[in-house]
């Protein structure tokens, strides 16, 4: 990976175009023909304008509610702070699709206006690090539907600018989430970091609270209970995405199975899934894998995965996607060979009948709690109620916790999982089965059952060919010998 | 995966051992049997405790020539933000060893004393997560080789104490660092947020030297420097873990130049590769894959894959893993479909030579960039030296561009990258060959040689079956058709 700092004394020798190499690069946003010819997949606004500018709109219907006048500012995320991807937090991107750092929206409720910041042109940082979203870029007004794309050294000016008109400026409180990302993380990661007597930092909310107060005389409303309530009930788009990342998810599933056997390690099926997670289009993982056999299974978010898997225990995991922004969660558990004893048996099956019991409570009117009540019943008449340490629902979106209010009846829309586990630390056996719900106008749609829970077919399925057994000497790959290249003779 | 929320309210039917249900759990360090069994691989420090003890005692050495008293504060992170798994900060691995969150290390420099500070047991968390290194966990004081550890809440105590007989506190100004993480793209993004006017939030080591200076009185030091100074050069342990890390990252490009073939994107090759990686041990990507075909490998940290790879395109392969906390960079670049047009060739023969003139420049006292000049001696020779737009050299170690003066004499352990490229744009192609170098005594040893960039060896690779050719479908894995389960009658 080459190093950027000597780009700055070299810079002079880069030509990017057929134009002799003596001739200074052209200084602004026209940009070499060849990232306009590769880098076309690079040039969309996430789900798409009508969802984005659909979901801006009602947030300010509900927003105009409260506030006729008033401001809403979003920022989306700086670049990245370490050589990962660029991925966008999940408020702002849901608001506008922007996958590029250093944007920010704008809306002024009572004129309506929507103002998109970007950065300006940056025809060196494109060479280095391809495409970026930019103030000038035409394609940016179409794929976003945004008509006002301004430069963000604007966004200072103008908020000093309209404070005269509207001291109301409305933020999200919503701590920002990156890949891998969820609330119920991020909100107590910051809040500790305030209290911590060497560190004592606010949150990057917080600051923007802070700032928009004191250095521009806005009266800071937090929208994030609005935008969590509009986030609760899914659009088709976001269900159509919510149905890739399951699809991908249990055909990653589908082929950790078929690789479990002992011998291997929990990071193996980790590794299996995160490869088809990613040919099949998922930016990553939605959260860590988390794969316990044996003992660790037990262990309801162990993710230190690294044990060698054994003949005679069961496998637990958990693991499933991010595609284009939503998440998907699915827990399989199994026998690492495929052989079941009469206690892993009567737990599975209890289990599944407690998942069964769960989804066929899920329909518009019944609550999560309805759901968690029914998987619990099934347990407690088998004599296992005891053994189920942890809720058996949440909603699943952007987030794989994701935000909306738990107590709310059910509404076609709402996606969640059904996840009862049954935790016998006497026989060592963890059995957990999630599936990711939508609710339907009739009762629910499974999104995640694209891979079995049958008792019989995952015998099967652990008795296929996986992609493990299909690597060279039977498992895991032989190191190459090594070829080393020794100068024995300094000249 | 289960929300943590329900816990607290159910925390009371957790039974993790077989005592009855109603008891209620021993409060202390005494863990479950099951996570004694499963979870020994979390047990071990680093590269074991005469590494790190060796790294503390030698970072002692030096600040003594310039304070014989004071103290030496280096914090751990603390727990993850989102829901990827722990990673260490580098400065405080590299003194301790120590994989778990929420760990500090201090050490008095007028007697010698070494504390290392952890949190207290805490049962409940371990049942979720799993081992947590703890103050009371006797296995610690065997890996880490710290005598004295103590609960992490005495921490401001000692410090408030201990100031009365020395003002000095070193920290180090380095900014923290964890998984795919590099001082070159970490100290920029923090000081970006601290001059952004709707942010302004310092830095980590800013907040930490500003509470000891103004809450405990201590007058602060950075000793980033002498840190960086001991990193260059790497010990027989860190050698070892830096040869682990190319011999897996050349594993995993040799695996993905078997797959390459027109009409997969470039998002596959990545694929395969981050599998490799994990598979064989890897905690993850060293840095993000960069993977560009076609116009994409003329941008130079191109990182947006999602291209689809054509014949007669180049694709560029930059990426490796990180092993132990040590990283590789490698870059191999090659026909999509394996045919060489002339122009490749010639572009290939001539990054070819320039890399292995460079590489034969690497000895003892030579310095980077006496190396860089032999490189682009090559291309300017062969009249290509225009379309080299970076430097050809950087230090690895913990980081991709590790830390560590350039300039320096070359001595034996220092490890860097030889990277020559030629981007054309007019013919659309772009070539960079990578690998990692140990300076020995007598010259150097390529670590990741492993990997070949023979031309006609590469060739015959690209024919070889690869992981993607083994795939049912001979590529990217149709979706598995859903089955969907529906409840269309309400009770």
């Amino acid at each position: 990976m080459t190093a950027t700092v000597p780009l700055l004394i070299l810079a002079l020798l880069w030509a990017p175009s057929p134009r002799p190499a003596t001739q200074e690069p052209a200084p602004t946003a026209t940009k070499p023909m060849a990232l306009v010819a590769g880098q076309e997949h690079v040039r969309r606004a996430g789900l798409g304008a009508a969802f984005h500018g659909g979901r801006r709109a009602a947030l300010v219907a509900e927003l105009r509610k409260s506030t006729p006048a008033g401001l809403v500012l979003v920022r989306g995320l700086p670049a990245q702070r370490d050589y990962a991807r660029f991925h966008q937090d999940k408020t702002f991107w849901y608001l506008t699709g922007v996958e590029s750092p250093n944007a920010a929206l704008l809306i002024d409720l009572a004129s309506g206006e929507e103002l998109l910041f970007l950065p300006r042109p940056n025809a060196m940082k494109e060479r280095w690090d391809g495409e970026q979203w930019d103030c000038e870029d035409e394609w940016v007004r179409e794929a976003t539907g945004f008509r006002d794309v301004r430069p963000g050294s604007e966004l200072i000016a103008t908020l000093e600018e309209r404070v005269s008109s509207s001291k109301v400026a409305w933020i999200s409180k919503e701590p920002w989430i990156g890949l891998s990302g969820c609330h119920d993380a991020a909100g107590p990661h910051d809040r500790a970091i305030e209290r911590d007597p060497l560190d004592g930092r606010p949150s990057r909310e917080d600051a923007l609270q802070s700032r928009l107060e004191e250095r521009f005389g806005y009266e800071v409303r937090d929208c994030a209970p609005i935008l969590a309530e509009l986030r609760r009930v899914k659009t088709p788009e976001e269900i159509a995405a919510l149905r890739r990342a399951s699809q991908i998810g249990a055909r990653a599933m589908e082929e950790a199975i078929r690789s479990s056997r002992p011998g291997l390690t929990e990071r193996h099926l980790e590794a299996v899934m995160s490869f088809v997670h990613r040919a099949e289009g998922a930016a990553g993982p939605g959260y860590h894998a988390i794969v316990g056999c044996g003992p660790n299974a037990l262990v309801l978010h162990y993710n230190q995965v690294g044990r060698e898997m054994r003949a005679g225990e069961v496998v637990l995991l958990d693991y499933a996607p991010e595609v284009d922004h939503y998440v998907s969660d699915i827990t399989r558990s199994w026998p690492v060979d495929g052989a079941w004893t009469p206690r892993m048996i009567e737990i599975y099956d209890a289990v599944l009948a407690a998942q069964l019991a769960g989804i066929a409570e899920v329909r518009p009117g019944r609550t999560m709690a309805d759901v968690e009540r029914a998987c619990r019943r099934v347990l407690s008449e088998r004599g296992l109620g005891k053994l189920l340490p942890h809720g058996t629902c949440h909603y699943v979106g952007m987030e794989v916790h994701d935000v909306g209010q738990n107590g709310k009846p059910l509404e076609p829309g709402v996606v969640f999982t059904v996840e009862p586990g049954v935790y016998d630390p006497e026989s060592g056996i963890g059995v957990r089965i999630e599936d990711v719900v939508l609710v339907t106008e009739s009762g629910c749609e499974v999104l995640s059952a694209a891979v079995t829970k049958d008792r019989a077919a995952l015998t099967r399925l652990v008795a296929e060919e996986g992609i493990l057994d299909r690597w060279p000497d039977g498992g895991v790959p032989e190191p190459t010998p090594q070829r080393e290249v020794q100068h024995s003779a300094p000249r």
